[in-house]
């Protein structure tokens, strides 16, 4: 599964963690105390929680549907620049901090990280919210790295015309992931509420150990899978295919707690 | 006024705006376009604006004041981290981005550029407001500013014990000022409503163009100046005390469009 190539490269391991980390002060000091201690170069792709709903109820701002996808008007991408590039970024920095983890966080607009469209209007005009713009340009991030600093990186980005996007956090891990590939042995960690991708949603021991295109293919004919799955496993398929060495969806705890040797959880492999 | 050592060192501008340029989303796009002109090496903080007071009046975080000195409770450090470390943070960002200045957003708790600890309590608890630790420590600035970054500070600290700390942002520009002293030829440039210190605040055209320590003490005590403006008088000849090459209060627009040639406002000089 090792490339040979990714022998020699440096580790770098890309953890995302979503609301059901965030939303729980408990869980996510146990989550950032055992991400502080793992030593490798790591940078942590953070989504939303339940803050930005509650938020933006308090505020009036509410959510646009347009055929059953949410729509980021012009509040809902201040609410969440807010809250994903303010308070829930800010915060997880200074836990890091006072965990001796020396954390930097940053959006996708910060130092051009991640370079980003507004996604382009066919049916649907989905507002404020970005597509990636595929690019290898590492140079900055490798700054952060070799300074020894740990990223931490909220879901949002710009459009290079002064406008923010809103990108889904899985999108933006796994792009950090592939636009790192060349230059280091990357393996992209989604922390999830559940054991790994499950045959039976309602059976935590139904962990599927590893999947593959082949698999993926077999498993969406026969929709075994949760069909909320489906998007994740394609954008962790993908990302192998450009070079990610390594994938694996789990519970934090089971993933952080042995990130070297192996896992619990899904594991993807080409 | 310029010391031999410092016409050796590379020229680096610590440029302070306020609420009357963050909230006039003219002004601040052509301020914005002037400060991304400038070529040399430049550090943008920034400080709040009317938007925190607004939101927060939505939200019903009203400001707690013991003896007329604002209290920052949880709910106001929660608020601010939105508001200056997340929407206007990143949206100035996002501006200099599309102005091709590469910038990058951070507060003091991110890479632990500035650390703080929370005010001690005397006679009164301010809550989480931090007080700025002097150091000289100023590797992580450089490797931003190497690299060709702009950094763009909110005006926001860290207690290294995971708190977030709301700071001045007046104070957080002369801190970075000091801090990078040693390193760079720093002009420090306070953004201001006015054309400078006035004799008489109802008379733009009454300028003091000069202030050094004797000059304050005798406007001090002779009372013609704003009493608002006197901690920022003390703030800038501290800061010259302690290696800032030159300090400058005045509006925008006269001091960035000449930042190398006399300006307009008030110098403070040793």
């Amino acid at each position: 599964m090792n490339s040979v190539a990714s022998i020699d490269k440096e580790k770098l391991y890309v953890v995302k963690i979503g609301g059901n980390i965030i939303d729980d002060e408990h869980k996510l000091h146990n989550f950032l105390e055992t991400f502080s201690s793992v030593k490798a170069l790591k940078i942590l792709v953070h989504g939303g929680g339940k803050i930005a709903t509650t938020l933006g109820e308090k505020l009036g701002i509410t959510s646009n549907y347009i055929n059953g996808r949410r729509i980021t008007d012009d509040a809902t991408i201040d609410l969440v620049t807010m809250v994903y590039g303010g308070l829930i970024n800010k915060k997880i920095v200074a836990s890091l901090q006072s965990l001796n983890c020396n954390a930097i966080g940053v959006t996708g607009a910060d130092a051009n990280l991640i370079p980003a469209i507004k996604r382009p209007v066919k049916d649907i005009d989905f507002g404020w919210v970005g597509d990636i713009i595929e690019n290898d340009n590492d140079s900055n991030w490798k700054v952060l790295l070799k300074t020894g600093l740990t990223p931490v990186v909220a879901p949002l980005s710009h459009n290079g015309e002064g406008k923010l996007l809103n990108i889904n956090a899985d999108t933006i891990a796994s792009a950090i992931a592939v636009q790192l590939a060349k230059a280091y042995n990357v393996s992209l960690i989604y922390c999830f509420e559940k054991n790994g991708v499950l045959k039976n949603v309602d059976d935590e021991q139904s962990v599927i150990a590893k999947i593959n295109r082949e698999i993926f293919t077999g498993l969406a004919n026969e929709n075994v899978v949760n069909t909320g799955m489906l998007p994740k496993i394609e954008n962790a398929l993908n990302a192998l295919d450009k070079g990610v060495n390594k994938i694996v969806i789990g519970k934090a705890e089971d993933l952080l707690n042995n990130i070297s040797e192996d896992v619990k959880g899904t594991i993807f492999y080409k």
